[in-house]
């Protein structure tokens, strides 16, 4: 198949995805779609892990060697879309504004380029087209279903508006933050708002305790560790004249290290307590892991590099990202690596007018597909 | 009548204004009632004032003199009634949960006693029937449609749930509190939780302006001056993941001198400001006026005193209570003093089993009648 | 003895103590010379005391009675005098700043005008001339060395520069504060200051702890306990780039009530102790105890008012004090009053320039004088 | 000269000036002796600087091509050396104990080795010795005196004890972090510590200062930007029972970005001057510039790598250290590179047993010796 053919084709399949966007763990008819195209290029999908949605596939090669995984997100999210074009979401309220629709596609891209050359492929590449990206629980579930079963390495991409089509942000090491939320409740005493000293005033402990969390980033770890701890609500009482019984927090922490991200719930509970018990409040730290770093293997770096290079792409230092990506429960199990794909879009990620330039699409099926042959017929030389 | 007589009507008046509970500016069927009895007891209502709600009755002495006013006030709270007394609230939702009931009635009694002695007055006694006390409204109202014209001197009473029948508490000077409100609006600018330097974070400003604002009372204020500042109210955010770009703190102030409460608006305004800017947020106080002190005339004290001396009652000083009461906007016009009446109830003020001993109804009808008396009659005598 | 010649042996006794102050507990030549006053006017001395400084003389009645005691302070200042007056200070950098001198005068002219009448007399009067007020030592030395023996009252003063001379400024209840002292170590541990997150940052928690300790007066006693925290200095540090192992602050606490006062060493600790445990600094709290609450016994009110108005003075209600007075350690144990003596100065106590207008020496004595033979001739008709 | 006799002579210059260290512009006999060595070797001084201490030698080669220069810093601490070697200190309370000894017998060592190779050389080696670095004072006199004229790039180094002997530590970009001062003057207005609403208590808003300056680093920078602001000292107050005017804090701000350095200055006086706004106080922000970032040039990199790999040493990515190095100056004018050097060391720099290996002394020199070679002859090539 020609460039200008596979493109075209590609475009098909993204525009058809945007059309019909489904929210996360809905994939239904996403899923559906997914296996049709796969199955028109004799690609096989492998029914073994059972999904209810999302879909794995599988190009074995005609010599042996190791398995890596390629993986797509494919979800969409809760945004009224207000584009305009021709191919906007057709579902009310519900809108491909990640660019997960140019994931899905751009990866049925690659499998299509590798099925050309599965002979000559030493080992397997598995395509890992994952649902509910947006809500940080696919990645966990096909952990868990067994899809990483075998893989050496995975690889994944997100589209970046801000970089130019053909330009691709490359970055060992951190790139994406943990992402965790937590919350706090402080529990004084409730009464009438001219007595307070029968009352234990939360509102008064929350100032300070909001006040002394600041200190987490500015006195308690070092400036080397990246963090951000935001509280980004503060809810107490309903009345004017009587002083509540409690006030409740909540908020996330962002970090570029696990080992800082490890501290921090201690930190937060030391610090909120013992501000509690200066107040003589009751303080209660609820802390929910979400996410871990999507931290990039630095021994993958020269791969996704050259494989960047040999098709004269323009590879750039990747800018980090206070975001997180469940793509980082990958990483977990096996060494994986997270690039930027440039997509040149007028508009950030979930803007109701998020669009991108789909010639982008050849670009990341062309990359994704050199890197698995380079990384599956280099490993096979070495092992050799 | 004897005081038996007196007293068993009393109660029955009591009893029905218990069971017909209104709210504030609604009490249109207890202004009838209230007339209704005024009338059998041949006491002239003074229709001059028009008013839709509550009532004033005038009883003009037999000589010459000055006129004083003495204040009931009439209505009831959006309380659910919990005492299982014969008598309970039959209106759901509504209840006499303040004792205004017994403030009323009260009032009545005391207009029969001074009916007896008419002819011997020196002056006029103007019983004003006031509407809407919970709402702080009513008195304001009732000054402007012109009840203080030519009075010299008005008079009230709360009722006091842990004082026992027969004794009054007395104190010159502030009784109690000024209240008033505030809302102070914190203006960020939200954003992403995770890039805190693109954001002017309202909840880390409002958390330093909470615990600033304690240095008003602390710091600002004379501990001679009896101030309470309480932020009853906070809120900001809606995400987890996500600065809010505002936060709203509501609350009151109590005080017990004009002098104190008039720094405090100034006060804030610096503090909450100063905050904001040291924040590079916007900060935007507004002040709610609500109510004045109720501040007691000292040369009233020796006849308050007498009043209940002569009728054998105990006198104790009066607790300062950290309320407010819009009797504090007759003072504002004419000097008035306000007591305590003993009622020996078991439960506090607002509380749905709240109730009281009606044996008070004699105390107090006896009272205010007795110092109307001596009021009209001594000042007559003083002035010749 | 006429009136003006008591004034002007007065004044000269006045104007010697003011030539020759003495600092507290070195008050060895200010007590030669009250001793030599005394014995010149046949008053005796109470030598079972056993005094180093200070005198004890009494004035045994005709008659039998109780015993009240007067009490002057008679130590001064470490201040440099800049009256220019004729009879200044002639000791370089000490001064009667305060006014004991006349306290002291004042006295000798009481006991001077009760000898006069002593076989009136139904009880007994001792004049306390006490050391070391101003280091709140001299009452407390006293006591325990029994000077209230068999006292049944005992009453004091304190002259006032902004009453007008025959002014007594009369209030039963606190008059002058509790004065208490207190410090707090907050101990983290130092380290370079580009380095934070290896120390434990005693400057950042003794911030939070500053802010935290105004909620004591805001948040945790009520307006009308009259309640001052002040934290007076604070100090850590002693490099511009090393965190610190220590910050020290001190401050005192002044209150209206003892039972407020006895509250606040535990909110302190339990405030400062929380802001260190949430920061991981260890805070100590240390509470100094001085002076509790001048607190004047209402029973005795009548008398010392009564007193005054029999002279034809000016009795207007006494202003209360944030400052303390150790007059109060008598209070601790026997009934007691302590009044303002107008003496229309310009300066206030403590200023280099202080002064008083000396006519105000034989209202003092006068008054005193009055007011003893007033409580024990009373006392003695009252108790047959 | 073979390796052993370099090491052995170089060892005796490190000695000798172990022995005899001097303070901070106060290197006189250290100059001599620097000035003897390098005559000794024949290499040319170059006394056109006209510098009182410190000194400049040049080895200008053989052939034509660009200056380049390698810095050495010769001051030592006023420490008291506690480590008993048999060339400690003989100077009292002055010690080098942060290893510029090595630094300038390295730099002696590399000229020795060059000057072998000096008609080879294509272009001019300076070397600088330069005063003063403690003080963060000698480069900029340097530079001034205009010891990089004609300069095409400057190298330079440190020793670190916790690396091996053999090991180089590289990192291109930031290394060590700039370096400021800052000074906050909140002026209040004092007074009786028992009438806080007479004054403008300094020690009330300087607490909330020290809290609000927390958010400097928390909300106002990115965390990609590495800052420290650490407060190091607060002081106000001299006695326990007065309201002092002023209180003052000092502190210091570290950086690894030019960018987020400009910003602090602003955020500083902004949040600070807000708080004092807030309490009625004064507050004079002061920022005193110290330290540039050590910012090494990227272009560089592979030079300073390939001359440490030429010679067999190891190379690691050097460790960012919160600490300020003056060689930023020189980086401020032209390219530089600034690189950790293994010495082995117990102790960190400052330390009063500090000492190191001595067969490092070797490595230095044969490493900029190595350096200085490629970069010109390199240039050399590259040019023609």
């Amino acid at each position: 198949m020609t460039d200008q053919l596979l493109l075209n084709e590609l475009i098909d399949i993204r525009r058809e995805l945007h059309r019909f966007p489904e929210l996360s763990m809905k994939e239904y008819e996403t899923t559906k779609r997914i296996k049709k195209w796969l199955k028109h290029y004799d690609i096989s999908i492998a029914d073994e892990f059972q999904l209810d949605v999302g879909a794995v596939a599988e190009i074995v090669g005609g010599k042996p060697g190791p398995i890596i995984a390629i993986r797509a997100d494919i979800d969409a999210l809760p945004i009224e879309e207000k584009t305009n074009l021709p191919f906007a979401s057709e579902v009310n309220g519900v809108m491909h504004a990640c660019g997960h629709d140019f994931h899905t596609a751009s990866i049925i891209g690659a499998a299509i380029l590798l099925k050309e050359r599965q002979q000559e492929l030493c080992g397997t590449v598995r395509f890992i087209f994952q649902p509910a990206e947006e809500t940080a629980s696919g990645a966990k579930m096909l952990v868990e279903k067994g899809v990483l079963e075998g893989v050496e390495a995975i690889f994944g991409m997100h589209n970046k508006p801000d970089l130019p089509v053909g330009t691709i942000g490359i970055k060992p090491g951190p790139l994406m933050a943990s992402v965790d939320r937590f919350e706090i409740d402080v529990k004084g005493v409730g009464g009438h708002a001219g007595i307070p000293e029968k009352t234990i005033d939360p509102i008064a402990a929350a100032g300070q305790i909001v006040t002394s969390l600041q200190t987490i980033v500015s006195r308690n770890l070092s400036p080397f560790q990246n963090v951000v701890v935001s509280i980004t609500q503060i809810h107490g009482g309903s009345s004017w004249n009587v002083i509540p019984d409690k006030v409740t927090l909540e908020g996330t922490v962002r970090t570029f290290q696990e080992e800082a991200r490890e501290k921090i719930p201690a930190l937060m509970k030391r610090t909120a307590e013992g501000i509690g018990a200066a107040f003589g409040a009751s303080v209660d730290v609820k802390w929910y892991p979400y996410l871990p770093v999507v931290n990039n293997d630095d021994t993958l770096e020269k791969l996704v590099t050259k494989a960047a290079e040999d098709l004269s792409y323009q590879v750039v230092e990747a800018e980090q990202s206070p975001g997180g990506e469940d793509f980082a429960v990958y990483q977990q199990h096996v060494p994986g690596f997270f690039v930027w794909m440039g997509t040149a879009g007028e508009y950030e990620w979930h803007h109701p007018s998020f669009s991108l330039n789909e010639e982008a699409l050849l670009v990341a099926a062309s990359y994704f597909a050199n890197l698995s042959f380079h990384f599956l017929n280099s490993f096979h030389y070495r092992k050799n």
